[in-house]
């Protein structure tokens, strides 16, 4: 364990959220009150994406709790719960720690709940307790961080209905969404694949939880905005084994799926659904354990399923076009690749680039909080430099995003890291802009010399791109000291004003739609 | 009105408090979920602090509501009511707009608490409503903005006891706290002192709201910390007038009064406090109004009350000192200068600072949220500028409090305000190290080029200075074009780094003791 030390605690949230991301779970700390809350943008967003985020607040001394002494940090009114109360509608659980001789329990329970939901936690640690000392003896006994059985004869029940329908299938699906990766069932999936030789189709959320180099792999499905063939074929199947699935709007096309609901079945931490019948408590994990060694090995099939999209041929003294960008970033990207894409432009666009084996993506897709890639491209910075020092970590940031948190590059040059940022300068709110107001004063931004960010920042060795064409980015991206990646490098990109991925453009109709009550939920 | 926008929400709350303390009122409009919860910790802190700042959250439409649907920037749960709830304990009141039938009245309610409570009230704006239409007719009715009346009998009580131990004290005090600039009797001060003659303290909290170049201003008090001569007097009393206190940790040097609680009389917002009677509900404003002409005018004073600190002689060749810097200022500021503060060394030095008249200081000193003033400082700017284009704003901000916000310096250039921005660089935490750790990596930070940011941000105008010495300060405080304040101006003052002022030397061992629980709060 090491401290990170942040440069506010919004980005330290972001920063342990994309560290547990990678690495499965990571600790948060601030003060009460006026730390604790500046962190709840973050803490929330790993609630809504299953992150397990242990949040550890420095409490005042129960002293001065009991005597509701007006503090520092607190509203004044001598009211020292109000804040874990703000909390609790965002944490799997929550602990003060009160006694020297209660905490140890205390502590492991919150952390085992932190595991096994995959969700924040809240851990209240007085002043008074810092320095206080628990026996060694208590590490003898391991945390217990495995999950409660289901009910054995619900569990047979659901994995022999499932098994039915996979055996009478003529063309099934498995569509992979994010609490695949968060509750631990990627290789259950790859297994379950490789047995059927279904077909695999990612979502937005769970995209690079399966390798998109397996010829399995059939593309990345979001409804209406999927591609067209991708979308055709998808759209034609009898059975959707639906993995760990979070069916929010823009992981979703806005509710698009043109798929019956009686073909799916739905796998999730908490609980299972077949067609249309619920089963509370199953949990995907051991239904898996069930259900693969029932499965019978079906021949191979021919070739891959997923339609190559090729970058378009452009002009390369042109500009450089978001059609052009994420299709060339495929063959950019090798394995080992952490990629951070903000939420907006880079999160849409991401889904039009194919990944080499063993790329890891990062993305808030559900919670959307704007700025939230930068805090997390120094967690998975930090965790990717633990995994091995060869694991490049790539950064795809807007400017308007970039406004909110840039000061965390400040903490990645702290700390030596090495990552590459791309900052996506297209003078403002672009995604809003295609929202609502595509000229409107309140998606303008100040325009920054995003090429003096570095070395303001006080970086001893570093480089800084500003690209303006697609020729000297595809020359960039060929560039082994580029490839290299020994310094922390940042890309200004010179992008123009109104270009957006085209499913970016057709998902901001559909919510200026919804936004203005025209078009309902359902 | 007018649209500011700002590079991320919790600068924005902090803005908006600082023009609202400025103004008297402020609105901060931010998306649901992501969006107001970055900014719960400004909030909170206009709620602790009593700052009215109209909190306006764009809520999806009423039908995605009734669907539960699973809409970016929600925890995917479909419950939508969350985030209002978390704000509950930081709003004096909430609306969420459901009718446009309705939702007239409920703004206007809304307004209304916010004036007369000066606290934060929460309105969440469905978009569907956005664009809907009201009779302009409703605003024939002017707003309401006057306080409900004190309960007659009580009043009358209430104000003849305060009268008669006024009559019967032979050496009172007023003590002015931050509820008499924020409750509005400031003036009601100035009455009262001028017809009782009686001398007047402010805490640091207070600090501003009277005259300190009036003869009967004797100095700010802050219990064990305050400057001995004036502890002296002011313990020596045997009737304090206290209006408006919050009586936190910060304000009081930990509780260090060294008066009998049976010589008070508190005047509040909401209550009265006669030695250990207490009023309920009565508020001060109406008693002001009632008591006053019923004083008659008491002999003139003579000679002024305060002790006089001059800056000690120093070496024009050695470092910044904090004994020097801040009694120094004081010969800088001049009618007119607004004075932003951050929570800390800065919050600290200022209360050795005497002030001009119609000198305004903002400053958070119970709420104290690290980096509040930066953003506070673009708020403040922005009411300064409507006030007059003379008007200076004066920011005092260190090192790692900068950190958090530095970006809001970006928002001040893009209004073209002119600042002057004082960066404290002492090499990270240093209050935290005098409390605790003063080698402890935790309170390190990356150093940055603070003479960089002006032109990273892209001001176009601009003056920038990096100040080592004593000698080099009193030559900026004394030259014209920096005192003319022509275009945003930056000034790194380069300090020792243990170095601080005296009183938050006291105050960090008073804190630490506090923390470790060795000391009570009664």
């Amino acid at each position: 364990m090491r401290w990170v030390g942040n440069t506010n605690e919004l980005n330290a949230g972001y920063a342990a959220d994309g560290y547990a991301r990678t690495h499965g779970i990571a600790a948060l700390i601030t003060t009460f009150g006026v730390g604790e809350l500046s962190a709840l943008a973050a803490v929330g967003g790993s609630y809504a994406e299953h992150v397990g985020v242990v949040h550890i607040v420095g409490v005042p001394a129960k002293t001065s709790a009991d005597a509701h002494a007006v503090l520092h940090h607190t509203l004044g009114n001598g009211d020292f719960d109000v804040f874990a109360h703000m909390s609790r509608d965002i944490s799997a659980d929550q602990a003060i720690l009160s006694s020297i001789n209660s905490a140890p329990a205390e502590i492991d329970r919150l952390l085992r709940t932190c595991w096994v939901r995959a969700q924040p936690v809240y851990l209240g640690f007085p002043t008074n307790l810092v320095e206080a000392q628990v026996p060694a003896s208590l590490l003898d006994t391991p945390l217990d961080l495995s999950l409660a059985p289901n009910d054995p004869e619900v569990e047979d029940y659901v994995v022999n209905e499932i098994l039915q329908l996979i055996n009478n299938a003529t063309s099934p699906a498995i569509l992979v969404d994010a609490c695949t990766s968060r509750h631990r069932v990627v290789e259950e999936v790859v297994s379950l694949a490789k047995l059927t030789q279904i077909p695999v189709y990612v979502t937005p959320m769970g995209k690079s939880s399966f390798d998109e180099q397996n010829p399995l792999f059939a593309g990345v499905y979001v409804g209406e905005l999927s591609n067209p063939k991708v979308k055709e074929r998808a759209e034609k199947t009898d059975l959707v084994i639906s993995v760990g699935a979070i069916l929010s709007d823009f992981n979703t096309g806005s509710f698009s799926y043109h798929i019956d609901r009686v073909k799916f079945i739905e796998l999730h931490s908490n609980y299972v659904k077949i067609k249309l019948a619920s089963f509370p408590g199953v949990q995907m994990k051991p239904v898996f354990a069930k259900l693969l060694p029932k499965l019978s090995q079906r021949p191979l099939r021919d070739g891959p399923l997923c339609p190559v999209v090729a970058p378009p041929f452009i002009d390369i003294n042109g500009p450089i076009l978001h059609e052009y960008l994420w299709p060339r970033l495929g063959g950019f990207l090798r394995p080992g690749d952490h990629v951070v894409t903000e939420t907006g432009t880079s999160s849409f666009g991401i889904n039009q680039t194919r990944f080499a084996s063993d790329v890891h993506a990062v993305t808030q897709v559900l919670w959307g909080s704007i700025g939230y890639s930068v805090g997390a491209c120094l967690g998975v910075a930090l965790a990717a430099a633990e995994n091995s020092p060869k694991d490049r970590v790539i950064l795809f940031v807007g400017d308007g995003s970039l406004q909110l948190t840039v000061t965390e590059i400040s903490t990645m040059i702290r700390h030596k890291l090495k990552p590459i940022l791309f900052i996506l300068n297209n003078d403002g709110y672009t995604i809003e802009r295609l929202i609502h107001g595509p000229e409107a004063v309140y998606n303008d931004i100040q325009m920054w010399k995003y090429t003096s960010i570095l070395d303001t920042f006080n970086a001893e060795k570093s480089r800084t791109y500003k690209i303006s064409t697609a020729g000297e980015l595809d020359a960039l991206l060929k560039d082994e000291q580029f490839n290299s990646a020994d310094v922390i490098q940042l890309v200004e990109l010179v992008i123009p004003k109104l270009d957006a991925p085209s499913t970016l453009k057709k998902q901001a109709e559909l919510t200026a739609q919804y936004n203005a009550g025209k078009k309902s939920s359902s």
